[in-house]
């Protein structure tokens, strides 16, 4: 369907075409989208100004209706043969191309939606209560995180020092990874006006791969009572390619029953659960095989609830899903829960791994079903641990 | 000593010379420096294109060498008898001013560094516990706010709505404030890397008051396990004029002794404690005169703490101190403290107060001891609740 030759099997068909910035040839930082394992540059392609700056800033602003018409452009510049010639030798090798980060990030919120994940982490650091808080399945309970820190896809990760409890310092003992899925903003909202839960795709743009690194040694000793701080905000890191929701439609899913019912702000009429198969790798192997379509909140909701209050969102802003974790044992999107706490240790290569080593590389992966009985994917979010700085 | 007319009793006085963005006439945003009741532009005083823009993050990257020679040559051009010809006509009153945001922020972070504001919430929320968590003598207690929401004084604040307890929706009824020194970043730091805790006046350029806005309804329900997020997130005010450190000298005092004693990362040599006086106005009746120079963890070691795990800072980040509030009732820095979680309501005018009603105004102002035997201030953050929207 498309002249490109796209590989068998790759995550990047012309189904897909998502839209990152890349570094060519350690050239200044271009907006593209990617087709199979190369990429094709916008900035020339239209004249409009909208990829000619180092981010996709201004075109996550642009809105729905242009998201809509460069996306069926550039799907027709793919597959049109008569366009081939001209468009062929703009593409340029994976091989040439460092990612960059793809937006500049207002806010970033990490909420906390998966069941299984909430309810395994209860269970690990309250034995004697009730696994889920009171508060959980009224509203997607969340946070905000340091946008200046997240970082793009390969970017190592130092390994964080900090207060590991009362009067001890010294680099995290308990380095660990949450696999979750973030949500882009393109269109920015008011202040003081709720963004409705029907409005997710008129100001989301599309989604990637997130891996909030946590030290849970430094987290456990921080947290009460204003929640996660320096045991999260080190480093985040995100996968280089924004899919577009518009690549995602056949994706879409009702998420789980909701019980309680939720409050009107929160009610979906046409919900946003995707069917997203996660894999996570340690070291190369796959350790697991997290669900994203079990999550309990999904992200209109999440959208809903984050600005009920008024409060705005801008563009480039980022909110992760919250690590997905599914109901069985090898469905945990975190090493805290896969080794229960550091107590049920996994099997990496040769040896046995309880929370992160130095040196070890960690990589997310996500695949979906794409329009036409494809398949879509993610591609990565990776990084390596490096140790602490003396 | 200046030739400007500075009214008697200005916080503005030529000791202070605080920078921010004003738009003169409804005109563009624009650098200036404000003395007494008047406000000089800063692009055209100097060659660079540090003063170009809208914002003030040029001239607070440039580092404590250029805030220095712009704040000696501003200081000549404002005292030297022989440059008023020339400079007079270039001040323009402050009533065509309307101030802006001064910077455009990266990353919002709140901590909670008073000992009593601390014990006076532990004491209401949890009167049967320790007040003090146990954390709380080992480092300063902090967490993300939201950047995108931070306004500048004057502007109106929508009472947020919001769930206020599980099934129940609607406005916050327990709408608050809470009264913060707040610390603007020019140099950046490099991810990985912490500052340490003797750099802080190689990084942080100066000082604003700052609102915290706080639901405290919202917030109490929605933070256990991962901290504020809505109660907090619809608006934060700020006041318009950055006091440079610079100016503020003759301000600083050492903290309060610090018993457990703090690891060295958080060891000062050369403290950073501040002799502020802020005043809380409800409706224009001062209502709190909270001390700062109480505070029990100084913005020296904040910093240190925040990057400790090798988090780095940008240009235009703001970090506030947490509610000043000081032993005597009448220095609380939030009216939950004030009213004691509503039930000592306080007298406002002709009627009584617990917390925010529609139309209510709220000022908080700060003076400090200037160089010279001067006083100096930061002037104002004021802002008016108006209704939540239907």
């Amino acid at each position: 369907m498309t002249w490109v030759d796209v590989p068998e099997g790759s995550p990047f068909g012309v189904r897909n075409l998502p839209y990152g910035v890349v570094s060519v040839d350690a050239g200044p930082p271009r907006p593209a989208v990617r087709v199979g394992d190369q990429v094709l540059p916008l900035a020339g392609l239209t004249d409009e100004p909208l990829f000619a700056g180092p981010t996709l800033n201004p075109f996550l602003a642009a809105g729905p209706d242009v998201w809509a018409a460069v996306r069926e452009r550039v799907t027709s510049l793919l597959t049109d043969e008569s366009d081939r010639a001209r468009v062929e030798p703009l593409l340029i090798p994976i091989e040439r191309c460092a990612p960059q980060l793809p937006m500049r990030i207002g806010d970033y919120v990490d909420f906390y939606s998966s069941e299984h994940h909430a309810t395994n982490v209860g269970r690990i650091f309250r034995p004697n209560g009730d696994p889920l808080l009171p508060n959980w399945k009224h509203l997607p309970v969340g946070y905000h995180g340091r946008a200046g820190t997240v970082v793009v896809s390969g970017t190592d990760i130092v390994r964080p020092s900090g207060q590991l409890r009362a009067g001890e310092f010294g680099p995290s003992r308990r380095l660990d990874i949450e696999a979750e899925v973030g949500f882009v903003v393109g269109v920015p909202s008011e202040q003081g006006s709720p963004v409705p839960v029907g409005d997710f795709a008129s100001h989301v743009f599309g989604a990637v791969l997130v891996n909030d690194w946590s030290a849970r040694d430094i987290q456990s000793w921080e947290y009460v009572p204003l929640g996660p701080f320096l045991g999260k905000s080190f480093a985040t890191s995100v996968s280089p390619w924004i899919v577009p929701l518009a690549a995602l439609e056949a994706a879409r899913v009702p998420g789980p029953p909701q019980d309680p019912e939720v409050l009107p702000y929160l009610r979906e009429s046409d919900p946003w659960g995707l069917d997203l198969a996660l894999e996570v790798r340690w070291n190369s192997q796959l350790v697991s095989s997290p669900p994203f379509a079990g999550m309990y909140w999904s992200p209109a909701q999440q959208l809903a609830h984050l600005t009920v209050n008024g409060a705005s969102i801008r563009t480039g802003d980022l909110y992760a899903s919250g690590t997905v974790s599914g109901p069985d044992k090898r469905q945990r999107g975190s090493f805290l829960e896969l080794t229960w706490g550091g107590a049920e240790p996994v099997r990496v290569g040769d040896g046995q791994r309880t929370f992160l080593e130095d040196g070890d590389e960690v990589a997310i992966s996500a695949t979906a079903p794409g329009e036409g009985g494809s398949r879509i994917g993610f591609g990565e979010v990776t990084g390596r641990v490096v140790p602490a700085k003396a």
